[in-house]
């Protein structure tokens, strides 16, 4: 099935989730899709619950809590969330619409893109070993596997921060889990660098400072080289190694699409923030222009400018005035307030 | 005593104060000038408990709210509030910085000035009517005097809102009063309208629907014409006439600064918020630029980008770095959650 729409925002950050409500405002209705299985981006991805101190009017939140009161806000446009799916196509058609396809299959045809798309999507970032790759899947593995599936297993965990701790914790359950870490110290929650030691000094859990430098198989990955800081090398066997070296933004499709970019970012008009596609536009972290800086509150006001831009060009016929949502009744009737 | 400072802002409305924390974040110091005898500008003069619902990531606040949720955002910094006081004059000095003078007596020496004058300073509205320049002050008024100064004297109050009912009965008291409205209906609150109508029903109070079109005076001020909509005349004796049209803003000294200046609103660039004057930057609703809207969210990030503009005039020596007040020590010494 195909969606036909007026506005597709590619990215629910907070900036795309702005832009669903000054879209609204317009009466112009969106959909939103997002790589990650949950609203939010990168600020919930990155710091769910650090303090942010610079969005206008609230001396302090943090990047849940906004993500909620944003979704409070946009709550009355009913916006349809298409999350867990990246956007891999995006064609221009004859009659000036785009055809968008994601990577689940979602597909819609759209008047106009808003690409609020931040650093990227965002992905595992890899290890880096030539020759590994074919072991990816079977033995080397990003996310951990079901409970009890490497039960009795040789485990490698990889790294040292929140993630790879918990991962090693709970491994260590029914597995022979080593943890590898490039130094000492790790960057992770205290309790949970507390747990790990406990678990190192009662000998359930091995640690070795280190690098991962070579391997060796035979067909299967049977161990991996580690040079240690005092540049010995160590082998360790295994069955399975679980990278956990953090996520990596990916800027994805999206610089295949012929759009006017520099140093990964997208040049943008800051009277309209259209890219160089009409139609399209972007806003956020993702955009380009005199003076910009990545700020999420500027990119509210982007969102903003981005909507009236895209309002004249889905009604062309009439001039779209700016109302005040304090004295609209129009505004107030789409907010269901009135 | 010239107070010698590296900012000063025009204007404690929303983005007068947001100007404060984005100049704070990059360790400019700055006062702020407000004609208004409280923070708050327009919003809490003219809407300070109607909802606002397009800040971002605030469903639902009010003027009053959001220049609260402002003035505690923007505490750490201590910017000091010089209100009641309109800037008068706006000197350029042979160093660069500008002499500044208010019509208090307030003198700064400042190195940047932040326009966030919105519309201008509200003042109330006057009844024009030619020849009665020379009673402002003894006879026509636009506040209401002391409790009993006009007791069993004759009083006209002109006007139909909140302002002019809450003075006609608080005048009916001690006072004879006549309420004159263009229109036989009132913009007020409906208790309000109906204790005047309560009144005027005990004939405690008179009411004339019609304006204000003539006078006669011999020397004093001794009776107004009225005009009625039927188009009769009715002759009115007075001792005082108190106006209640509400509040015009006026954009006062500011026109004669030499500014660039298009249908009463400074020119700016969008990448500096920088207008015709080297150091002298404008935001909020006094400026224009191409895709201009006038809303408190896009002033935010005006006040963004001219905080970081003037940073590069002001430490001259050294790149201003763009931090973010979640992960830097130093901003968090500054916020005081270090």
């Amino acid at each position: 099935m195909t969606i036909e729409i007026q506005a597709l925002i590619i990215g629910a950050g907070p900036v795309g989730l702005f832009q669903v409500f000054q879209l609204g405002l317009l009466e112009i209705n969106a959909h939103v899709v997002d790589a990650l299985p949950h609203p939010g981006g990168q600020c919930v991805q990155l710091y769910p619950d650090k303090p942010i101190y610079d969005i206008p009017a609230l001396p302090a939140t943090t990047g849940r809590d906004l993500t909620d009161l944003l979704l409070k806000q946009i709550a009355p446009f009913s916006a349809p969330l298409h999350l867990g799916q990246e956007v891999t196509t995006v064609q221009p058609r004859t009659d000036g619409r785009f055809d968008v396809a994601t990577s689940t299959g979602t597909q819609f045809i759209t008047q106009t893109i808003f690409i609020a798309a931040g650093v990227g999507a965002f992905a595992p970032r890899k290890l880096k070993l030539e020759g590994m790759e074919p072991f990816e899947g079977s033995q080397v593995h990003h996310t951990t596997a079901q409970p009890g599936a490497w039960a009795g297993q040789r485990v490698v965990v990889l790294g040292g921060d929140d993630a790879a701790l918990e991962a090693a914790l709970q491994l260590a359950e029914n597995s022979q889990v080593t943890l590898v870490h490039r130094r000492a110290a790790f960057d992770a929650a205290e309790p949970t660098q507390a747990a790990v030691q406990a678990l190192i000094a009662a000998g359930r859990l091995q640690f070795v400072v280190g690098q991962i430098t070579g391997f060796e198989s035979a067909p299967r990955l049977a161990a991996l080289h580690i040079t240690t800081p005092d540049n010995t090398t160590q082998t360790i066997p295994l069955d399975h190694l679980l990278v956990c070296l953090g996520l990596s933004p990916k800027l994805g499709p999206l610089s295949t699409w012929g759009l006017d970019m520099q140093r990964k970012q997208l040049q943008v008009s800051p009277e309209t923030f259209a890219t160089s596609t009409p139609g399209i536009f972007a806003v956020g972290d993702i955009n380009t222009y005199p003076g910009k800086k990545k700020l999420i509150l500027c990119g509210f006001h982007e969102a903003t400018l981005a909507a009236h831009a895209a309002a004249a060009l889905i009604y062309p016929e009439q001039k779209v005035p700016l109302q005040y949502t304090t004295t609209s009744l129009r505004l107030h009737q789409l907010l269901g307030v009135a």
